[in-house]
């Protein structure tokens, strides 16, 4: 048998293909991870053509056995994957043929390769959108339970990168734990519209075998079917919806990175990281490389650059499939992979941060931290904020050249800039006072902190996938 | 008064602003479009305080009284902007404390421009989502109406923009439709997010006075305040979101606005669409140029890129806020702009597009698009559909070489390709009968597209905003 | 020997590298492609510091006799490669070491695997981007020809997709070879960029050996090395200028690609592609789908998305090397690999395609494509041009409502429009008279086609690489 | 007279253009900007049409003078531009016949607004260009000034921002300068492809007046003719290299911008930035934010934006004009204005850069940075590199626990690890000595620094623009 003529559409050529266009076209080396999809889905058409009728209980049954044997060989790594067979599909298919013999050919009755990479696409998606978030989710808890650790535990909080005013290493972490949260709401909302069935929709008009596709998206998993047999073999936004996931995610991630690279330098030295997350260098032996950190904030670029690809990718593009569309594949495939790998990086690492009180507190007590409290002193006995405002600017000022922070100079010296300062103002400028006085709900005082823990707990709790 | 002492920060500083450096860290000169939401967050911020007892009666009154004030002065253009006074907040209020005196700058009381400019932005979106939602519900209701109209209307189905199996024209809008209602969920999915409120979380901290962030939300209409003081004035993943949301719906209106070129070129001559959408050349007077298709199909790249910009904005920052998130606002601006005036185009476009029925129909006889129905029609006469597909591939490549279509082959030509052909072959192979025979949900049989688009029409009068 | 200690900087770690670290931190899986550069590298390092004295020439010669032996065994597929080593440097250096002993490590005197890694990449692109070369000189020799061998063939030239003028083939065939002739020119710029030598930066400050780092630039055909060791291994910004070159590059094939894909269509039907070059369908036997050119458009996306990818990575990155930079080779192999590919299809692909010259020349004849050249006509008599434009503009009116091009209408339904006409117009409304008419350079009249043509094949060879 | 036939291509149609979509498919907005290239480009064109004969002296004259009142106009502010005339160029003429009568229309002759909107866009870059190579230059200046001051000023250089090897400031600000470097021949590469002239392709296909192209280019200043018609009015490719330039830069002066804002956060404290390029907080008066290194940053994504929306917008672009390219202008012009704004703000900026130089002296001798220098004293001692490696990542975790630097353990505490140690160690581990080891082309030793600072003075001179 000739190369042309293993292929599906050999009939109507007069030439072979070019060999190195064969190649060059042939998607079988990458979407071959599909397999189990393709074989999933296949089981569940042919459950549903013998159900209307199109084949009988015993096609049906050899057809099964053969894709399940299939799926073994795979498994096993014994299957031989060809590339003149061009894809996944084919190639499972001409091994179920050579298997079963003719009734092998009778699987493909009703559908096109069309309908089938998009089911098989969302198929891979939804099992791999339920991977994510075991580790999302696994990533959040790690985080709330470091919030609620270290509640009380006081850092600098920035601004600018500038010393702003104390906060809390818990209500830090919190913010990140935010971060996540919205991140796995897209996560859900995105697995919605995932889980929606184009078979049926075969090359693109639908078929005019008397199939039902209640009955396939039941026997699938899926919500539905899909509406529209030329939407349902064309759009690839649900995949686009998920790189921007992935892009938002792997956004929040280089921050967290950022922060943690920032924290582990000499300079900071606000945290340690467990030796495991970090690597050496081969001429400086001293060294202790924040590796995961940093690797994660570089894998932002891959992420955000899938996201272009499949925007650019499906740019412009007339109904309904076009070849194009193959490209689909591997930017899907990597963002799953590296959103999974960094959030299972982030999760195990995360618990084990483990942070430098004495130097945090050391670096918020420095830089002035507390002015903002002063000048919310000052307003409380009756200045006006812009006023106060400036009285405490001119004793920054003052401190800057003396090199004394607000809680060290005395009260004769904090008079030269308002004689509305007395001796209470002390109490107000320890970092305690001031990370206690934000009390209010997303304020960073311990209690706040503690209680959105417990809400952030009972949040996480409440989620629910593919309600 | 000195320039820098006009700005809120001036008093810690030694030398002015360089006139330059100033300019170029600005924001007024586009944060102006935010005026309107910021003097609403104001009033709602002033009445809160007031209810807690941070200002008194008498205060509030005279504070939104000045407000309101101002607000009309810029309805009327009569506001003076400064560039020196940086940013819409610093402009308002100091033309709230020339207008009201000291009392005016009391409003900054318990907030700072982080918290308040990140609600500003919040409430900014959710007002453009909502016009943006009015525009994209006219124009789904517009696809449906014209599909349920030309449901019967036979064209040429493609894949690879090749003529692949007769489609219905109804069947082919509502393919758009479907794309839309997609983007229309992630258009509310989005909102969710957007509407919640950061102020109250001050500058990264939350404040000292006794504020209740649950007055305000309510006042201003949040479903609740954030959770968190450092991620409310640092994150804008609702920003991207938005963005995301955006690029998809660009992109889908940039595979429509392909086709309505191709649509109108002299090779296809589909559609016509009525002369207001179009131009003409200022050199070649036959030319009707299909302008509105065009330029939308080009804004595509427009969101894109804002949506790339904003994504690189927000990489690896650090907490919390960052004078980089400046950057934020004039790709968000646009997008908007852009998504809204789209929208708005085709709405007006779509519901006057004139389908040429006979070209149509003419261009589905050619092209052998009934080869999918002999397949089929071979393959219920018990040929196995891989064979049927030969058996059909060496028609086709007959009715190339003799320039027939298979509708116009004698049944001795035919039975040349498979002895299983009959007479009963030609019931099959006109477009009617191939289009009503793909009978099944999701399917281009004209019964199908008319139930298809009643289902359209009422899920779009269940979806409810803001929910 | 454990694991960690198989690490080059094992030494100061308390605990082992997790294991999914580990894999998550390798790069050997993508960075033994390197493996042929990293050996040519460590060969002309070795010839140096043999040069100044540092190695004595037996250990030189050791090392290079154990480099090319493994080179020997990386070429038969015999190398086992070991994550645990991490990458292809300490895989390499690992395997010499056991091969030749203590002087293995030597070899790694007075550099770093970061310098090492720069000059690697650096090495790789300068022989990848002289293949590429070669390709696109084959595809720009093949559109000269073709547009030499074309150069009479009438086709209608487009706006908007819309008829405007009939142009020769030729000539639309030249303007692709300008795009790839400005192509070349930007590969052969960033060429000179790329051929600079990191090596003997070492971690990030240079060496307190006495290497002499001209000789190794000459040994490595370099230009010169770098200027600044800092620089030299924490940029990537010829990685993004080859990803910028092979964005624009896709670009360009993409809108060549979509000519194509029209073209084939069958509502143009201008070209015919030969079979090699297209696939079938699995349920439509008579489609003959153009998938190289839908398929090189396709892949835009994914050259596009390496660039972002690539920029984000750099953006905001301290000085010196980061570990995010091992993110920056997959993509840089990818766009390589694509770049290679599509224009070795396209070298193939393009000499093969069949216009269609009938078919072309009835579409230019319709669409009132000589409007312009009666416009002129009117000018030439002395009407104002904007004048001619409006008289041709009835014209062409009339011609729709009557179904007739203008070289069909009677000088007496021209002179409606203007008296000026007379019976030599019909001259001009030739479709030959119109293509001949644009004779200046730049023009499409035949002899300066083949003019262009000729100047194309002599600036072809003209350019030398490298210079 | 009616809007309608304001138009330039009114005469073939049947009903005005809608309102809205005549605002949103106008151009005049934003390329009013191009008014002076367009009226240049004019003149230029009207006086090779009188060159040629087309126009008698007289008109040309007409025409010349009624543009330069026309510029004036424009110039004082009283030009009234049109939103029905659509564009810049319509807007010109139109006033142009309104000022000049009848003559006006005839500078039309030859041209269409598309080879016309490609020569004023070619010309405005080419205009840009060389003034943003003027802040270029400046700021390489500045920087290579800086460096020869700072080349003997330690600090600590980074890998992963681990203190890893301590080097001159002066050689930091050099790795600035090379970066800047690459990125200036870029601009002057991108500017070699800007050059060209497209005015004499008319509308795609050249036109039938006998004009001299020659003539126009060298009035205007352009290398040579653009080569092929089609090619001339529809490609962007330079404005995208130009875009690609702008991200790469904006990519270098984003991580000199991240330094600059680690430097001057408390925690690196490693220089000053006078106030003029700083900002305040409305509520923190302790705070002086590095706001313009962090709004360059920010301003990274903007011009990211830019490079891709460009990209986006010519992806799968059929020949030759359409009306999407209206989309080019408004990145281009942001992306323009943002880089020659930035440049600007650091070259102000980079050279009133004060190092703190106790306190980065301090910062180098902490951190094990000369950990190396003892590696590469075990190796000349003899013993093998991966060995020393071993040797001092014991000596390194020694340290650590006893908090102790190298310098400051004993002979004894050393010899725990190697005997080979001996005296004259401390010689190496001083930072003086480690600085001036590097001694080498590209290393950090001062003398070094000053040669490379001085062959970056002597590259810049040798520069020449439009070479």
């Amino acid at each position: 048998m000739s190369q042309a003529t293993n292929q599906s559409w050999g009939g109507r050529f007069s030439e072979p293909t070019d060999a190195f266009v064969a190649r060059f076209t042939a998607s079988v080396n990458f979407d071959q991870r599909l397999a189990p999809q393709d074989i999933q889905g296949s089981i569940a058409h042919a459950t549903m053509l013998a159900r209307v009728g199109v084949l009988t209980d015993d096609e049906r049954d050899a057809i099964i056995n053969g894709l399940n044997e299939i799926q073994g060989e795979i498994e096993r790594g014994e299957f031989n994957w060809s590339v003149p067979l061009e894809d996944v599909h084919m190639n499972i298919e001409a091994r179920l043929t050579e298997k079963i013999g003719i009734t092998g050919k009778k699987l493909h009755t009703g559908r096109s390769r069309n309908d089938q990479v998009a089911t098989d696409i969302r198929l891979f998606m939804r099992d791999e959108i339920d991977v994510i978030e075991v580790e999302l989710k696994r990533l959040r808890e790690g985080m709330i339970e470091l919030a609620d650790r270290e509640a009380e535990t006081i850092m600098p909080g920035f601004t600018h990168l500038q010393t702003a005013q104390p906060v809390t290493f818990g209500h830090h972490i919190l913010a990140w734990q935010e971060m996540l949260a919205r991140d796995h709401e897209r996560l859900l909302d995105c697995r919605k519209r995932v889980n929606v069935m184009p078979l049926g929709a075969a090359a693109l008009a639908g078929t005019t075998y008397p199939i039902d596709r209640h009955v396939t998206a039941e026997l699938l998993g899926f919500d539905r079917p899909t509406e529209n047999s030329l939407d349902a073999v064309s759009d690839r936004d649900f995949a686009i919806e998920f790189t921007s996931f992935a892009s938002i995610l792997l956004m929040h991630l280089s921050r967290m990175s950022e922060e943690l690279v920032l924290w582990t330098s000499a300079q900071f030295n606000f945290i340690d990281l467990p030796d495991r997350f970090c690597t050496g260098s081969s001429i400086m032996p001293q060294k202790k490389n924040p590796d995961v950190p940093e690797l994660v904030r570089g894998k932002t670029g891959r992420v955000y650059g899938h996201l272009m690809s499949l925007l650019t990718l499906m740019k412009s593009q007339p109904l309904a499939y076009n070849k194009d569309n193959q490209e689909d594949k591997e930017p899907l495939f990597d963002a799953v992979d590296t959103v999974r790998d960094c959030l299972k990086a982030f999760a195990d690492m995360v618990p084990a941060i483990e942070p430098k009180k004495a130097s945090m507190y050391e670096a918020a007590r420095r830089g002035f931290s507390t002015a903002t409290d002063l000048a919310d002193y000052l307003v409380r006995k009756g200045v006006a904020f812009r006023d106060a405002h400036e009285i405490v600017g001119q004793s920054v000022a003052y401190g800057l050249k003396t090199e004394k922070d607000l809680s060290e100079m005395s009260l004769d010296e904090l008079k030269q800039f308002s004689d509305t300062i007395e001796q209470d103002v002390f109490e107000v400028l320890t970092l305690e006072g001031s990370v206690a006085a934000r009390n209010h709900i997303g304020g960073t005082a311990p209690n706040q902190v503690r209680a959105a823990a417990q809400r952030a707990r009972e949040a996480l709790v409440a989620l629910k996938v593919g309600a």
